[in-house]
């Protein structure tokens, strides 16, 4: 254990199999040794059943004051007219990079084979404006809005990123042969960026094309950037590509040096409460967490026994094929430690 | 031969390898005595270099004359403020949907499997608008319109052609959490004409889980209906599962019966007139235009001597592996006539 003074990180367990998804890295990091004491908030749609939503100026405090938390699912409810609070927290927080790793898991097989892949979403612009209204009856239209000033920052995080973690080429996608002005924007601010970084590759590739080379040949990519929409569509796509959201992790990045790790998939509700949820999504975000936090021996120790414990495959959870429950799994990954 | 009188049909072979894979479809077609006199005009972005791109009054009026017509690739240049030609063409003509069956190609392999696909994109409305404006230096937006009326034509479409093609399950793809009104709209009016289709199962899919469950395991879909842009992604998913582009056809439906067939791969400049072109994707075009000719003799043998030499393998062009010119390719199909 390198470090002795506790780190203060929020926590958010969410909805459904969140509480016990959350168990689990609680338990994992105790048993690596992390210097982390958490501070767990309520953040949810199923806690109060009269406003299906349940979000407090505490909890998003917490976040501020931490600079650092971890996220399990939240429910989405379609068409009830609530915004969701995946996308509250993103914006509040104006947490505007979302990184999305995506690797093969050694020892777990899918049609890929040494994907790796890292996807950087616009966070909190494009579609996701909230920006609807009906024009007649019948007629209805949303706004995307892209900025320069959103675009240009994300452009610099991917391109930072990059440089930082010996990626050597930058993919812009976008749909700027169809929205010249808003995805145009959005390719000229990545153009600006990539002059000040030389040594990366820079191309721009349009987005149906790109989930097309994506599907035949993943090896093509390294680090993806792109507006909001498209990092929600090709960042689920790689996911797939790996075995899905169960598996792969990701990270919300602000200003100021916040950063609210986060497992992408859904709460599940349907397996809630069964022991039967896959916490790897969640691990795998602490991870990240913790590499955020420069905590780099625990992270890679933590890493490690995750990968091990599935490529192993002696304890899996239904997901995977296996019949182990989450504190079985869980239970592996610190023996693993 | 079943029919005697000649169909007049209009033939815009485009930009590129247009021409050749077009001359390919002639070749073909007049060798399985396809009773189609081709009435042929210059569509492109390369034929007058002044202005970059050519499309006539005729050019419109012939499709709209004959009623059906068979297009190759058009090139769109990318910021140059010249809207597609592609997308003028679907606009001008008012074709609304745009079907593109993906199916795995006997004896072509690749990650997947008995892939058996169809995407029917709405093509006249949604990100597609064209409606674009600055709001300040700086933030710039984007149009995204649906209206009930293309939503519940394209919806019709798709669970009629469910309905007649022997399909069982319709899926609306949608981002409805995010964009509640527009894509909200879009399900509403699914929803209704679903409900004409008792037979059909039908269910709904968000965007991003949608490509997840695609390349996890394209088998839980049929036939999947959606706004344009979304269309526009996922069908090209959808391709790239079955080897690409240039081995998928599709075909834009208009209103009164008509039908433009068409490649939607690139143009190609690169290989241009080099005699390297794959003309599958274009001859497969050419036979959904015979079926929606109903000419279903003609389309099945033509439909299985294209399946037929690629199965074999011995003539294929080089994007498939292979070493065989157009013309070769070509002539292996009229030689299993
Ligand atoms: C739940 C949903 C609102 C969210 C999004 O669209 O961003 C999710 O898909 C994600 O990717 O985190
Ligand atoms: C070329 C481009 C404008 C077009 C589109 O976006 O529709 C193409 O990708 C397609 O799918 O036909």
């Amino acid at each position: 254990c390198s470090s002795t003074t506790p780190i203060t990180a929020t926590l958010f367990p969410g909805d459904g199999i969140g509480p016990e998804i959350a168990e689990s890295v609680k338990q994992v990091f105790t048993t690596a040794g992390v210097p982390i004491d958490w501070e767990e908030h309520y953040v949810g749609t199923e806690i109060d059943p009269r406003t299906q939503s349940f979000l407090t100026w505490e909890s998003l405090e917490s976040v501020r004051r931490n600079k650092v938390g971890l996220k399990g699912p939240m429910a989405t409810p379609i068409g009830k007219g609530h915004r969701s609070l995946n996308l509250t927290l993103r914006k509040e927080l104006n947490l505007y990079a979302n990184v999305r790793p995506c690797y093969s898991l050694p020892g777990y097989k899918t049609r890929y084979d040494d994907v790796n892949l890292i996807t950087i979403r616009e966070n909190t612009e494009g579609e996701y404006s909230g920006l609807e209204h009906q024009v007649v009856r019948g007629v209805v239209e949303s706004l995307k809005i892209i900025t320069r000033q959103a675009s240009l920052r994300v452009a610099e995080y991917a391109f930072h990123y990059a440089k930082t973690h010996g990626r050597e080429r930058v993919s812009a996608i976008h749909k700027a042969n169809i929205m010249q002005k808003t995805d145009g924007l959005f390719l000229k601010c990545c153009r600006e960026v990539a002059e000040k970084y030389p040594e990366i590759t820079y191309e721009e590739v349009v987005i149906d094309n790109c989930c097309m080379m994506l599907v035949k040949n993943p090896a093509l990519f390294d680090v993806l950037v792109m507006p909001n929409l498209y990092g929600d569509i090709i960042s689920d796509l790689c996911a797939g590509l790996v075995g899905g959201l169960g598996l792969t992790p990701s990270c919300n990045i602000g200003e100021d040096g916040v950063a609210l790790a986060e497992a992408v998939h859904g709460s599940a509700p349907d397996i809630a409460g069964k022991n039967l949820a896959n916490p790897t999504a969640l691990l795998l975000s602490g991870v990240m967490m913790l590499r955020h936090l420069k905590l780099n021996e625990q992270a890679e120790q933590i890493h490690s026994a995750i990968i091990n414990t599935i490529a192993e495959g002696k304890y899996r959870t239904a997901d995977l094929g296996g019949s182990s429950t989450t504190t079985e799994f869980t239970k592996a990954i610190c023996d693993h430690l």
